[in-house]
């Protein structure tokens, strides 16, 4: 309330803003001075949720207080993340105020209580966690919410819904646009370029936007990039799609179900992955992505996201039945789930395995297009590009006689032009102990040590696998060997392998 | 791996300790630059959560990266309540690290799933938490699943016993312990004080830890420190309860169920509180203090936590079944939560409501000499001092004859010497803009304003209510007055009356 115009002017809740570069991850936060005014005055504890605005722009934050010399008198920062919602600019005057009322907590708490979801407060919520309205602790309250009460069918087509509904949705004015997904990817399972390659030389449209690595050694992305740039945005996108008929681009720029990435974040750190959320984070990109028909992968494995046949049972049904509710027209194919899938595990490395399949090299790893072929059979059936039971044959052909090779350099020139995967200068092969059969790959630390080598930042780096399981191997021949950038990488990973147990299990056969 | 003395002798996840002074409250952060060698070897995200080492000191914690020049290379910064859980030393080497698995995760996965949590799981998690190994989005995933599955009798019996056991518990080497909790308390409900001097002049022993206000104009502990010292440890908390009878020290220096603290944090942010773990949250505080007997007292009013005599009956009934199974005597006082209570509100302003009771001043308010005799009278019914029916007058006579007062300054002088509550310098008040009927108070408004005022920080601060409910009033008379040490809160907290609607409702009768 301003009387009189002889109060003060400036807002007594201004503060300039200082750069402090704090990276948070998504969460946003607020660090002010301890004694500040401000914080006083608005009664705010540590560790509150707070109105930051900067210009027009408003965020919640989290309210972190410096209780030493980093801020002056006057100054508060942002994290990153903070910084980059606000698009502030150093020195700019930032406001801080008690946020309004969370009205879709309540919907939040009904849930927990036991109370169905409709449609309205699905969005409702949505629109506050990719507007940042809610903190970490809300956010995983959601998640244990929906998980420990479930989410029946149209609850799961409600919030798939909303996950769209708040995000950029792609229409290319045609059908059918074809997609691929695999659920809980296996290390090395690098079919996607082949598939986008071979479907599109058919005719077919495929807009493929795919995730860099977030705790595996590579995603699509990070492969995809050591052949062609993939940081392309909508219109470039655009541009390749209708010039080739398909694209391996990077989604994190076209910011497709942004919800879906918050969520996943906190669901990752649970360990929780309940059968509805699945199901809604893989249809809401498919659905933002604009595509009509649908080809899902089910790895199944005892160390694989689905791990029974039962399991990939339901988790099929529940996925074809949500598909149709959204129009979306899919196919489930269960596939081997228990060893990695390809030689190389790295950007790099991976690149080297689809470049040779798709140039039809005798060494080509037979067991990559294998289910290459499958699943591009699958979906050139799916969209009635083949007769039922013509399309791996067609997928086949596709490939060996060149036409998928030349479609995928096609693609890359689009995407700004094919490049060569980069060499590892460092290497170190690890030798089997004994002789014997191969009896177990420990994927988990198979990765691991792929990471610790440099993978996927330093793009060379991974390792590439030379046993499959049951294959019999003599002492001293190589299980795989070590890629990496630097030597110190290098010493690291190997470090990791000394200290453990063996990753790769010879069993004797004396 | 150490091998054979030629490698690098300082570990290569050593970093020097610098200290940012940032307050992150609960959460432990570690703050490692973006392109530190640590990062990049151990694969850590932002984010991660890692394992942190100082001496001999582990904790584990967030990783939040920093991309500026905040931090030399080679040197890492820590929350101060990481910096305080580690003993850390400015310039101490300090080791990074995958954590261990948190294996009692998997118990929190198994009761969202709907499984029910033993004794021994519910011991492993609390554990867990207590050591800080939980992230906020793990605490706030136990507390949903807990609310959404809810929790049985032995449940509920099991995580008090663990709460317990995780922290301190203090032994009297005598019987009866007594002591009193309020549910949802009302603001300037200060009975506690008054409370304490009747019984211990009766011959009763209340050793009384109480709190500091979190979202409250004032805490019962922040009261008593107008009065006397509050910051008492175990040994001085002793000494005057075997010289008094009695004590009201703050409960954080005494650290009894330190798991409740962190559980509270996470359900406050969630507005979550399922009567199973209001009723771990009560009572686990009233066993690890030695307490046998108590009496319980629900408030109950449309703004209350308490809202219906149905929600009454029930939690008492929860309340007095678990106290039963750990060994307390309970009873339960169901009370008006419809109003304030007392005249004041703010630390100062509520300690002279006390004085003026326990001096038997004629104008003490008689609101809260009546709750703090009724409460007083069920206690020394409860522990045995009083015949059935004789609580209440024994309770009034102690207090009329000035022997509860002789009592409390007795405990004053013990606690480090009895204080006068300091005056406000600053007071306005605030009238009635037509003459009628007070309709309604907003308690709610009424404590943000007495916190705009400066309350708790400011001693002196708050307000000091003329009316109540019911009561008629003349146009211009004062409905409250506000008081500030500072002429800036002062006008802070005007402001915000000048531009709400009133928050003394006066129904106009014409």
């Amino acid at each position: 309330m301003e009387k009189n115009g002889d109060r003060v002017t400036a807002s007594p809740n201004t503060l300039r803003l200082k750069r402090l570069g704090i990276d948070t991850h998504q969460e946003a936060v607020i660090y002010m001075r301890s004694d500040c005014h401000v914080c006083r005055a608005e009664g705010f504890a540590t560790h509150a949720r707070v109105r930051v605005t900067v210009g027009g722009a408003s965020i919640i934050a989290t309210l972190n207080r410096i209780t030493g010399d980093l801020l002056a008198p006057g100054e508060a920062a942002l994290s990153e993340i903070a910084w980059a919602r606000l698009g502030s600019i150093k020195g700019a005057a930032v406001a801080v105020s008690h946020p309004r009322p969370l009205d879709s907590l309540s919907h939040v708490r009904a849930k927990v209580y036991g109370r169905r979801l409709d449609d309205a407060k699905l969005a409702e919520i949505m629109g506050d966690v990719v507007a940042g309205r809610y903190s970490d602790i809300q956010l995983s309250s959601f998640i244990t919410a929906c998980s420990a009460r479930g989410l029946d069918r149209a609850e799961i087509v409600g919030l798939t819904r909303a996950m769209v509904a708040v995000g950029e949705r792609l229409d290319w004015g045609a059908t059918p646009i074809v997609d691929k997904h695999c659920v809980g990817g296996l290390p090395g399972n690098r079919t996607t370029p082949i598939i986008v390659a071979i479907v599109a030389a058919c005719g077919l449209t495929m807009p493929k936007t795919s995730s860099r690595a977030i705790t595996s050694p590579a995603g699509t992305a990070d492969t995809m990039e050591t052949l062609a740039p993939v940081d392309l945005d909508l219109a470039a996108m655009r541009r390749v799609v209708e010039c080739e008929g398909g694209c391996v681009v990077w989604g994190g720029a076209v910011d497709l179900s942004p919800a879906d990435d918050t969520l996943i974040r906190v669901e990752r750190a649970l360990d929780l992955d309940s059968e509805g959320q699945l199901v809604a984070s893989v249809l809401s990109k498919k659905v933002a992505a604009g595509s009509t028909h649908l080809v899902l992968d089910l790895p199944v494995g005892p160390t694989a996201k689905v791990r029974s046949e039962a399991d990939a049972e339901s988790l099929g049904a529940h996925l074809e039945d949500v598909a149709t509710a959204l129009g979306l027209r899919a196919t489930i194919v269960r596939s081997d789930g228990r060893q990695p899938v390809g030689r190389g595990i790295g950007p790099a490395l991976e690149a080297r395995d689809v470049i040779a399949v798709l140039q039809g090299e005798p060494t080509a790893p037979t067991d990559l297009q294998t289910r290459a072929v499958m699943l591009a059979g699958a979906l050139l059936e799916l969209s009635g590009a083949a007769e039922a039971g013509a399309g791996v044959e067609m997928a086949e052909s596709t490939l060996n006689d060149g036409r998928a090779w030349v479609k995928f350099q096609a693609i890359c020139e689009a995407q700004g032009g094919i490049r060569t995967p980069p060499m590892s200068s460092h290497r170190q092969p690890i030798l089997a102990h004994s002789s014997g059969c191969i009896a177990a790959v420990d994927n988990r630390r198979l990765a691991r040590a792929a990471k610790l080598a440099g993978a996927p930042d330093a793009k060379a780096a991974g390792l590439e696998l030379h046993t499959l399981l049951g294959q019999q191997v003599e002492k001293h021949t190589p299980l795989f060997t070590l890629h990496a950038e630097t030597r110190g990488e290098l010493a690291y990973a190997l470090d990791y392998i000394d200290s453990h147990p063996p990753i790769v299990e010879v069993e004797q056969t004396s």
